[in-house]
């Protein structure tokens, strides 16, 4: 059974693959009466796209999204939205040896065993190219979110085991990777460079934030909001661990540290991140998310080809060096996502029309 | 839209408070033809259970699991299994303070906001107890994985700071906490004790391994293995963080290092635990998880009332000090859930069955 | 994978065999704040019983209902429901020709192709029993639409071949078959013993109308109102047939004679019975359903045993002889749980909650 | 919440609108495998096509299916397949008078009062135009039923009140609406034509056979194979009654006539058309649906404007005048998606896997 969907009321589902005709994502349960246009796409698309960083791939990504459906005269109309993207920097000629072998640390080996064929033209759909339908479907997200005051910000805060220690939200936005210490900021940049200069990549973590998240949002049991934002931000490629709040912290704290105290207007800690027992309290959520390095590099892997047979691969391509900044809009995408869902989900439960 | 159910085929929906007349499990999707019997549940229940260790409480829990549907003649039919426990030892005199006030740390104040009530005997829906239904429920899906060689295991790496830095597997079951650390396990018993003097309660970190899960499981690009175990597991109350494989380790690692080589035997090291492109790989599943001190102290904290006054509050009753090991059953069931349920939707790709 | 689940946001799943401990519901997705007591449920769950009519058998069902869970202090909490029926008059001593053969008309060969296995002891899980759970289910789904002034009603309309000709609803609650013409009930009284008398069962036509439902419920393209009412009608074991409105009378008619046509205050006709383009019309529901004979007969019939050599069955038990009255309450419930749920679905359009 | 998708294991979504930039389906839970070329769609696209029948449209709809993912090579990779047909000969002036007031028998009133808009090009996503994208999904559906020898068929039974009396099979191809008995169609194609020089429309009855499924299929409780046909055929626009078997013929039947007696080579007689008890028996499946006439007429009716006042309006466009035989391959494609979707979610249930 498929796992391509995401979300239960507002539900979406990405389909394509990087070196075929395009990508994007079909959007269900997006309410009638919202104003979207083709425009709405250009600068979240910009943000995710490749633009000569340190840690950039050399691909070029146009990334025009085409409303296929589900708006009229420029305001959605309640049936699903379909959000594409044409491919059009492909470059596919089948290089022999990518057909035979498998790349260490990517899924030709996992996708070969499951469905018994691999795409070797670029991961195909395991690609991070499909993270851009993503991105598009956040801002149709977006567009129920920031009504209600939500806003959610990706940043970075650590790459190559230089981490910034300084918050300085207004410095955001001059960093390369999105890293709110300036001086953090130019170590990895130097941390990205000395790998690039050797062929290897790099790892980092990054963080999520959250403000004006309504208390309220979430379902448990098993639905709860941080394991609804875990599942979502673990199906991104490079993802290997999720915290929320003070996340392994908070394993060494007592419970008279842990607990967030409670008064008139609020709590007056944060260690919970914003959430408690799966549902949001009203106050900023918080999430931490470690990323592996990009698993091509230009250095000589042992790994085996189709048949078994050991073999040496060497990758040479056009590759991110870091998955930051470029997972930031990815990751803002998907919390968007797993809240706009929620907002959706949350409306079944109100009282006043049920009148009893 | 609630979200009391996990896995699309394989289905599990939990019921029932920890003060009414009971909890348990509804499962679908279990496969007809499987022997299941009452007694199955005995052991697996137990382990579960409080029995007297430093860090449980001093609820008395019965835990006899009633099959109510779905066997006939001791095996599965095909229909939906309904296991219920009945609850015991039940403590439901309201506490006027309870009833009045939300306690740190606890869903109590995020219910409210929510679903306008909250159940003050006991935390109802949000405590620890719907937890047995979990357990209960993860016997049948060990029915599946069994007989496939699937083994897992959850142990105690760290509470209260001190860490396992040994893996003695035989060790395991003589230490109170199932740290696999003899003398880490001692480390730990004191700490714990400490904290219980002092009515406070403490955190601790878990790591979960799986065995002889074969290549395949996993659905991308949305229910991708990592994905789902990562819900899973963050939809345990006190769970505040989960890595797979190295974690946030791998995001300090350059992409040489990280990288699992492959030979033509498997994968030389397991830095991804197990997962690659949300899919197992056939190796060893490696899962850590951070769970939060026990929010229930016998400390004094600031909250408000229902009227949002402040106020004091300070509990008195029959609390573990420790998340673990009592949480390790339930981590294991969570993951074997995830896994039965993905064994099972693997199961619609044979092409064999396809002809084509 | 299972479908032992209906609704999508209201969600009721059955679970449950005729001959085991006992059958019941769970409800997801039931908003919180509704009062819900056991005494709500005696009354309707008395309409489904047999009492002694010429067409009811002879078994006694106690059919009292325990709330398991999802109620505390009387008024729901937004948890799942677990509504539960104990099953008592159970004669399950295995009639050996039962164990052996497959009973004409009946589930046997078809559960036994399908899993491997038949419940000889009157039909387990397709027995229909189960639909006392769905009676006792549509109890909560009408604490969600009595309020929005929504009443449904199914009533009589013909009975081996003797058909109501007038509609007079004040006579329904007289005629033991809830037929609104008492000529015509007198007339199936007498074809029902003739049957009986034979050892033979009837067939009928139940008609269920829907009176208050508001304009707008119903989710095309695939969820329509009229879709999804169908579905649930046939999930009912004697249901061959099912029309909206004119229904197959509509293949006759030209389009001029069947298009309602709209004034002010409404449609002047209602050849659509109340539903255009999968949407209610807020006109009147009308839905006619047919339902073959009871396939129970103590009439010596054809048949194979589970070897598939060729045999005689001769049933002797205790049988209705018309699905007709007792079907009635269970197509109610049908209506009822599908327009709670539609009625719950519709919550998440509402545009004054995007302030678009 | 959305109803746009049909399908638990394999699952179609269909987006578009009739006057936007095209229709389409998104496939999920297509197993990889599977040739799938774009020459596929050509002969079942163009037996929907209108052709210059005396019951269609002049509209000329030219329904090239692109494949834009899910295939690589040739062969479907288990990734969602987005079939895409762009929209050609499409004529989207507003008229002033579609788009102030509601054409009786069309969506018009219910979108408007569901959505707040309706689109009066047509219908937008009401239009029939959609279906072109269903009969584009069954394509692959039939990927997955033709290896196992399943053949779905529908043919006119009746247009207008003239019936189809004989079944001559090999004559359905010269009948322009594929009706069996050619006495028959030749007065079907009179009654139509008298209808169209009135303006007026006709209605009419289909019958779909499925040869060669085997034993099985369908999900009680809920998701029974009788129940899912009937929720997929109820979800075609014009569609007001369906039967299974002898349908409401069974209802004026005794048991011991409508049973059907098993012999060792299976049922003697096929009075339930192939399903007992929600499951297919491996006889042939028949199913008898009732299509009301097209609501678009050329005869002026009586209506309302947006406002609420009241009208006349007289509609004169490129209208069908009968549903059939355009709606025979959108009525095969409903099927073979809902047989698809239950053999693959059959597979879960295969015990040989299961090892116990």
């Amino acid at each position: 059974m498929s796992g391509n969907s995401i979300g239960k009321i507002f539900r979406v589902t990405t389909f394509g693959e990087s070196h075929g005709p395009g990508i994007g994502a079909v959007i269900e349960g997006c309410p009638p009466g919202i104003r979207l246009e083709p425009d709405d796409f250009a600068a979240p698309m910009a943000r995710r796209r490749p633009v000569g960083r340190p840690s950039d791939t050399a691909r070029r990504e146009q990334d025009r999204v085409e409303i296929l459906s589900g708006v009229f005269e420029g305001i959605t109309t309640g049936a699903p939205i379909n959000l594409y993207i044409s491919n059009r920097d492909v470059d596919s000629q089948p290089y022999e040896i990518l057909r035979r072998s498998f790349r260490p640390g990517h899924g030709d080996f996992t996708y070969f065993k499951k469905y018994h064929h691999f795409d070797f033209r670029g991961g195909g759909r395991y690609s991070a190219r499909e993270t851009a339908a993503r991105v598009a479907a956040a801002v149709v997200a977006d567009k129920i979110l920031r009504p209600q005051g939500v806003k959610v910000t990706a940043y970075t805060m650590e790459i190559g085991g230089m981490r910034a220690e300084e918050l300085k939200w207004d410095t955001i936005e001059q960093s390369p990777f999105f890293c709110p210490d300036p001086d953090a900021s130019i170590k990895m940049e130097q941390v990205v460079k000395e790998a690039a200069a050797e062929g290897d990549s790099v790892g980092g973590v990054a963080e999520v934030r959250v403000w004006g998240c309504p208390a309220g949002l979430g379902e448990p049991v098993f639905d709860k909001l941080d394991a609804e934002l875990a599942k979502a931000i673990f199906s991104i490629g490079t993802v290997k661990a999720v915290e929320i709040g003070d996340g392994f912290g908070a394993a060494r704290l007592r419970g008279s540290q842990n607990n967030d105290p409670i008064e008139p207007d609020g709590f007056s800690t944060n260690h919970a991140g914003g959430i408690l027992a799966g549902i949001s309290t009203g106050d900023e959520i918080v999430i931490r998310v470690g990323l592996k390095p990009i698993p091509s590099i230009k250095i000589e892997q042992d790994t085996i080809d189709r048949a078994g047979r050991p073999m040496k691969i060497k990758l040479d391509g056009r590759y991110d060096i870091c998955p930051l900044p470029r997972a930031l809009p990815v990751l803002e995408a998907m919390v968007k996502i797993v809240l706009a869902d929620h907002y959706l989900r949350q409306g079944s439960y109100r009282q006043e029309d049920l009148q009893c």
